[in-house]
């Protein structure tokens, strides 16, 4: 593509990005597409000859968008609500044009010491101490994966060389989360080849939080039984309820036991950088690792996950692997990030994280982190005052759970929230999503998008009321 | 950021990507930057007010671009050299802008299906059958994983459950790989907890190809002993030299022994789009897993990696796990791509490289090719002619591995060719990186990157003679 193609298509489409970044609404949130619509309108199979950029894009309109769901809509309230904001978004069109691996330091220096400093800012944002060294993943699930890898290290010696089912073989495994982790730590541990039963999901409090006297009582049955202790997982902004585990305690014992403590803070990590909800990280200078997805609700675009470990020397022993053809004059003087991952090749994710904090400043995320939660607390106010609705779970973040009343029968309940949810998502205007709390249906209300204002969590409300009215009892 | 500003900004992020790509030769291809000069040029502490995006705009060319290694010069001949090509650059920046989570159908059936619809269109390019079913990971490590995954679960079934260090261990498990496979086939197993000891590395031909008789040897042996084969790992073109295992007498003997085939084609799959090179992929409709990386050498900016698999049931059952809040009403209906990976998050990769298929054509995509494979046999030809240097390795794809000749000496004579690597590098004009074959020092040149002509290519080859000239004996 020749220099003035390139800019009359890229010119085309920060027009188009522009417009849409600002009038999200012309879009339904929730897309309207069926089942097989955007594969049917396409060809089977691939064309002989190259079309120009216009056609592309003209399809990309025509057949692509309208099967988006739309995460940049300010009424999208489903799961966690993210947000590619403007700065971050330009950073990633650098990225892409740039294209440069991370995996070593000589590969381009930049992505590497850039990785360093942004990740050494977002640590003073979060209050952590600077004893916890830190690398970029893609997602928390592959942070926590290499958290638990480097707990299995640390237990296990030997795992590297010979695995865990040849002749060193130590017996069962445990690893110790909330019955409310995120299913990445159940993956995690199927990858590793400790198993799903080597999850004991301990209990949770009536506010969903990890019962500490409930992970202690685990432990000493386990050492009993002759199972070996690998990690405790506390989670920081559970994804149903965004409870916060009691880390203060739970790190008391890791501690005492010697067990490897991994923080899931994806989500909630960033509450840290607000003044009131600072102690959502209390306790973590003692975990032995801790993610944080910028991605979620630092206002960054998918994919960026910061991974802190106070022993990254250990994963390094788990995973640093240096062939020939990778061998650099320079090793020993810099780091190679290749050496804490499984993955080999790294995109250059900090340049989009290090434009979104200059952008915004700390004020700046500060500010609407704590907006987002004082529209939750809005939220929750509606909710507890009135007739129709009822809340599910404390709001301690910016996420509401809430169920419609019904009768007393928990599955017309259960079976009335969730046609009152298809019907408000229907309207194209808002789109939340669900959970189970103690087995009952329950509506999730997520606030994370930095466009969202009360204007929008108020149309949503009324959306909700609505709907209650028009289905009836 | 308001409309207007993210114009302006976003026009000038175009024209500076313009020119970059048009004019990559006004930077030097390999960064000069001594250690710590990015990350030293910027404070240490986080900026607590915000600053507009021109000013972060002037940081990234002051401070960032001095230390990238432009892996879009078209003189980059290091490790496999890929593009980020326009319309593939353009695609990652709607994208951006996008930021859907392409987890669930639901969250944008667009991401879900597109990856279907393109996946289909490469397999077809790849000549591969339609009984494989695919999937976008990030990378070829993540696939190779997923891969070894499945195939621990098909020996294993109640791995998922049980891990391998519970009350089920099966005793000790192989995987077999040539001795030139890729590391991530190590960092998969160490991940797995089958351990890096579980690798038996079969030994290669002189031209460094697995021996299929020392794989059908070892299989018997380790039978014989009681340790249960998991996989075989086939590579099409490896790292250091691009050779392509036998994968028809390789899959003859996964056929026979009933043991799981994955074929690493990350790199040499794109190759089979060429006739005169389609032998590459033979025998791999035989195989039970392929990864092949159109990040790589089909012109799409990292990260995309395919991975078909006749069996993705077996990686679903590996796997998917639908956690409450990630239900949806229309599950059984559709597929939901995060039953295939470790990866709950994934972002909407799909959409470039359907652009980049579209935009060059089948017939596009195949000529450049062919064209790098031919500019490789030109490099070869003048290697051979050579009074100073030799050929180390054949040249079947589009790298060419060679040294100078030294004294009789091996180690004068890896230290010649270390020298004459660093002041080639050190030109500015071209950058290639280094192997070990048979325990010596080799240069590559590695040609893909979309814009390199036989120009660069000649260059190469001047400043190589220049300093080879200018070292002297």
């Amino acid at each position: 593509m020749d220099a003035e193609t390139f800019r009359r298509n890229g010119h085309a489409l920060v027009d188009w990005i522009a417009e849409y970044l600002n009038h999200p609404e012309h879009y339904p949130v929730l897309s309207r597409n069926r089942p097989g619509e955007v594969r049917d309108a396409l060809p089977d199979k691939p064309p002989e000859r190259g079309v120009a950029f216009e056609e592309i894009f003209r399809d990309f309109e025509r057949v692509i968008v309208p099967g988006i769901t739309h995460w940049n809509h300010p009424g999208f309230f489903g799961y966690f609500a993210i947000s590619g904001s403007a700065p971050g978004i330009l950073a990633e069109f650098l990225t892409a044009a740039l294209n440069v691996q991370a995996m070593l330091w000589r590969t381009s220096p930049s992505a590497t010491e850039l990785e360093e400093v942004t990740l050494g800012w977002l640590r003073q944002l979060l209050g952590l101490p600077d004893s916890f060294e830190a690398v970029i993943y893609d997602t928390a699930s592959i942070a926590s994966l290499h958290a638990l890898a480097a707990a299995r290290h640390h237990v296990v010696p030997n795992v590297r060389l010979q695995g865990l089912s040849g002749p060193g073989n130590v017996g069962p495994l445990r690893v110790y989360a909330s019955e409310h982790a995120h299913s990445s730590i159940d993956k995690a541990l199927i990858t590793l080849g400790l198993g799903q039963e080597s999850l004991c999901k301990i209990p949770v409090d009536s506010e969903f939080r990890m019962l500490p006297d409930a992970l202690r009582d685990a432990i000493r049955s386990d050492r009993d039984n002759g199972v070996t202790p690998v990690a405790i997982v506390a989670t920081v902004g559970t994804t149903s309820t965004t409870s916060v585990d009691p880390v203060v305690s739970i790190s008391e014992i890791s501690v005492n036991e010697g067990i490897w403590l991994h923080v899931d803070a994806a989500y909630a990590g960033a509450a840290a950088l607000v003044p009131d909800t600072r102690y959502v990280l209390e306790g973590c200078a003692h975990a032995d690792s801790l993610v944080v997805n910028p991605h979620k609700w630092l206002f960054t675009p998918f994919d960026l996950s910061a991974f802190y470990c106070r022993h990254m020397d250990v994963v390094r022993a788990a995973f640093s692997l240096t062939p020939d053809y990778l061998d650099t004059p320079e090793a020993g003087q810099v780091k190679n990030l290749m050496d804490t991952g499984v993955q080999l090749g790294r995109r250059f994710r900090a340049l989009k994280l290090w434009a979104v904090i200059r952008y915004f400043g700390s004020d700046g995320l500060r500010e609407r982190i704590a907006e987002h939660m004082r529209l939750a607390q809005i939220f929750s106010k509606w909710v507890d005052e009135s007739s129709y609705f009822e809340r599910a779970a404390p709001v301690p973040l910016s996420v509401v759970c809430f169920r419609a009343h019904g009768s007393d029968n928990d599955s017309t309940t259960d079976d009335l929230n969730m046609r009152l949810l298809t019907r408000v998502n229907s309207s194209g205007e808002v789109f939340l999503s669900h959970t189970r709390l103690n087995g009952r249906y329950t509506i999730r209300l997520a606030i994370g998008h930095v466009r969202t204002t009360e204007a929008h969590v108020r149309r949503a409300w009324e959306l909700l009321n609505e709907a209650r009215r028009e289905i009836g009892e």
